[in-house]
């Protein structure tokens, strides 16, 4: 028997409806590149996300058709996010940051009919454009006055198309189960693949964001957006923002410490959001300059971080320094993104600070919406007992069910479960913690040997500059852990020495079985241990000892 | 396009199984009638609502088959909450306080196979089994030392289903429109209707009521469920309470203050909930034993009134007294029950104390998931100014479509909107007011004339004991008000002091066009004036002056 509720579409545009009718006049302030503060707010966002539903019908746009961005983090792309979905387009974020060659694959394979650019990035636009024949026209997130000279067929200007139309429009009512925006994932190997999200789970995802133990927006928050507008959809913070009605701060390009801090007081932040190296900057930067600054008018309490682990240290400085809770948190562009946060429980009320900076130190424990499992080597489900050591599983309504035009095949198991890629332990309390991406791991004789933490065990030698440990083919155990190590300037550590100082640390199976000294190991663009790399070169190495 | 996230059945049982793996060891506390405690947690309520499952199936309750409960909040209606909802068979909550021909029409109406009961309700049962033939069996809520004499063709034990069923059940997966339980309305005319939640709704609700600015819940928090499992299914609290991993303290029947103080304290309780009415008595008993009671062992931080206005007086003594923010919320049985609540905006920050109170004095601003407007006599909608008075309408995916079997009809108009039967302002910033019901406000010549604010300014004057306004048939305004007045004993107010009195207070129009004295004013059961009555004998009143 069915229930006698009604049944609406879960749909953006109910999001920024919401927030125009009871947030109306809630703050959202974009910095420009040259520094300018503009002020506007959800009323006007939403007239405008109107306005441009309006634009993109002239442009000839049909529902269901994708529009690119590249741009910072400005009131403009904003409405975008609103104007484009809430129409039943799909907006599609490219991020700026990516190689020109990336980025002209991506549009291509979004077949992306326009692309919304800020005046900053257009000689990357003049430079893609030629390659890019699916795009129909480039338009400058910009006034007339401010167009940029850009080499392209068809430039428009944003504020030229909104003006030219009317703010008179009613969201359209369609499937909660159609396409609302797209976030290509920048994979090590191959080519980036599109991550489709739908409006019931950018609703669902913005419900469990708001969760108190999660965000915990309220309308008192307001919100520095550091975290980009084109990474995995600024974490949901757009959509759990207006539902919460938090007045909204974007930064644009400008992420130094100074233009971080300033921002934060001068708009009375409560909240903030970004990745570890940010905050890493700011930290030094604020500890430098604690005696001038008058860290009594900042009204940051807590901050996210997440998409790279969030070390120990930081939570203790936040805490130390600024009184601010640091929430650890964990999801990939394909779990849109939120699946983990590190938040208190009820029995670390009793806990030490320590104990609480440990916590603080997972990945955190899974908000509902999203289940979670551990899958050991043979495919075996492992207990969350903080021991076990197995890939991580997700599934749930904010987890793809495959990527976009199909590119990577079947993506889930029969019974909805994504792979990660990740290796991790799940505690009793739910607190994962990421021991290693599966790639990395060594597989010996069925169990699973962590390659990080060999490694962090390495460099902690008196003569090892950086160390990276990946898997060497082996006749019984199949794969078995090889050390490579870079010695520091002028140091000549030994093989014999560096395994025993590991021996003392680790169990015996994990021991590597061989030592390699190199003059340098290969990196990526982003600094990452090329691991690809150093294992087509040394897979087949010989260890001197069997 | 549709979009490439998976899309899985929100259902009840998601949430019963988040809490038993991420909160597993989190407490539900219950106190029976003796004032004996019971100690289980989330975990445990899992696994005996997968054996609740199992004995259901045993007893032949189909998928889709309703099962009423009598009983007061404790941990096995609980499990009958997930038991009976997860394996797909509808919980039906009785509300046992009302008279016994109503609880008759109710369960024969929803034709439930069984009903659960508290001991207590012995006699209640005895005295409705021989009208009810569609029940198949009578199941006490204890264990086999407890069983009640009760004659009834068929007396089953709640502990003896539960020993003989197995707890290795997986919940079944189903269509989320499903419905999951049925809660009537005792309306004060006509038959009681049924309420018909889904899956689907209840799940959206959950997020909803968990927002940080509505419930905010979070797994530190221990929530004393005064308000009880069968009203409204006692706010949504038990399944956000799961979605948050709140430990639950569950009263049973006594709800004294002293015994609610009792457990606030000894549960370490930080929030709870109830009718404006209890939370009186609780702050009376406290404010009089002020001086013998250690305050500062309460947790108590926060506390939610709904189900009749709350007093701006009784916001003032929480915080006073308790340090407590009372939330006041609004919502019917029709609405699930959350549509509005009483939390701050970012402006009070600078708000007075008084101007703090007056805000908890209204009904509460809108949460994301519900839309609200206001119509006017004419069907016209109104502005949120604060001042246009109209009558409420909601709709959203937890206000219902219709009642159960269609009784009443067609319930919302073909836009989704449900008429609740409120009079009520909207200001600028979202916060409604309730003035009156639509049935008592008096339409006079296409205006709304307040009848509440009318009675309580008569009460007001020195002489009155008691108000009632109602309106009478006017030939060219079809209806004026017309005044009622108990006097005080004693006292012989005259008709022209009174209207005098009015109209120093009231714009002209909203004067009465008559008063009349009686000695005594009708209520109903539960104390509320019986204004059916007197609408009966005075509609056609004959004022003095025309």
């Amino acid at each position: 028997m069915l229930g006698l509720m009604q049944s609406r579409p879960l749909l953006v545009s109910t999001l920024i409806d919401y927030a125009a009718t009871c947030h109306g006049g809630r703050e959202i302030v974009s910095r420009d590149p040259d520094g300018i503060i503009h002020r506007t707010d959800y009323a006007e966002i939403a007239r405008r996300a109107k306005r441009l539903a309006h634009g993109l019908q002239r442009l000839g746009v049909g529902f269901g058709q994708p529009v690119a961005t590249l741009a910072w983090n400005s009131y403009r792309h904003l409405e975008l996010y609103y104007g484009v979905t809430g129409s039943g387009r799909i907006l599609h974020t490219v991020n700026p940051r990516l190689f020109p060659d990336q980025i002209r694959y991506i549009i291509n394979h979004a077949e992306d009919a326009y692309v919304f650019f800020d005046p900053v990035f257009a000689p990357l636009v003049e430079q893609l454009a030629p390659h890019l024949p699916l795009v129909r026209g480039w338009v400058a997130l910009c006034d007339a006055a401010a167009m940029p000279a850009v080499k392209v067929e068809t430039l428009l200007c944003h504020e030229g198309i909104m003006a030219a139309a009317s703010e008179d429009y009613a969201w359209p009512q369609f499937d909660e189960n159609t396409a609302s925006t797209l976030c290509y994932t920048s994979g090590t190997t191959g080519n980036p693949k599109g991550v489709l999200y739908s409006h019931r789970s950018t609703i669902l995802h913005a419900f469990a964001a708001c969760a108190a133990d999660a965000f915990g927006f309220t309308a008192r928050d307001s919100f520095l957006m550091v975290v980009p507008l084109f990474h995995a959809n600024a974490w949901g913070v757009p959509f759990a923002a207006a539902l919460a009605g938090v007045k909204l701060v974007l930064p644009g390009p400008r992420l130094d410490p100074k233009s971080i801090y300033t921002l934060l007081q001068e708009e009375g932040c409560t909240t903030s959001g970004g990745v570890p190296t940010v905050w890493l900057n700011f930290l030094a930067w604020v500890e430098e300059r604690r005696a001038q600054l008058d860290l009594s008018r900042l009204k940051l309490n807590r901050v996210f971080a997440g998409g790279t682990a969030v070390p120990r240290s930081m939570s203790a400085k936040f805490r130390d320094l600024l009184g601010v809770y640091l929430l650890h948190a964990w999801g990939m562009t394909e779990t849109s993104p939120l699946v983990t946060a590190a938040s208190l429980l009820a029995r670390h009320q009793h806990a030490t600070p320590d104990e609480i900076l440990d916590m603080q130190a997972t990945q955190g424990r899974q908000v509902y919406g999203v289940e979670l499992k551990l899958v050991g080597a043979a495919g075996e489900t492992l207990p969350h007992d903080g021991q076990a050591v197995g890939e991580l599983k997700v599934r749930g309504n904010w987890v793809i069910s495959g990527y976009f035009k199909n590119e990577g095949g079947q993506v889930t198991d029969p019974d909805g479960w994504f792979g990660t890629g990740d290796v991790a332990t799940i505690d009793a309390d739910g607190y994962v913690r990421l021991t290693d991406r599966l790639k990395d791991v060594i597989k010996s004789g069925g169990e699973w040997i962590s390659s990080i933490e060999i490694e962090n065990l390495a460099v902690s030698h008196p003569d090892v500059f950086e160390a990276a440990v990946i898997a060497m083919h082996h006749p019984v155990w199949q794969e078995r852990p090889l050390l490579l190590i870079q010695p520091k300037p002028g140091r000549q550590p030994t093989r014999e020495a560096v395994l025993q100082f590991l021996a003392a640390r680790v169990a015996k199976w994990w021991l590597p079985d061989d030592v390699v000294f190199v003059d340098s190991l290969p990196h990526t663009a982003t600094g990452k241990l090329l691991k690809t790399e150093l294992r087509a070169r040394y897979h087949g190495h010989l260890a001197v000892s069997g």
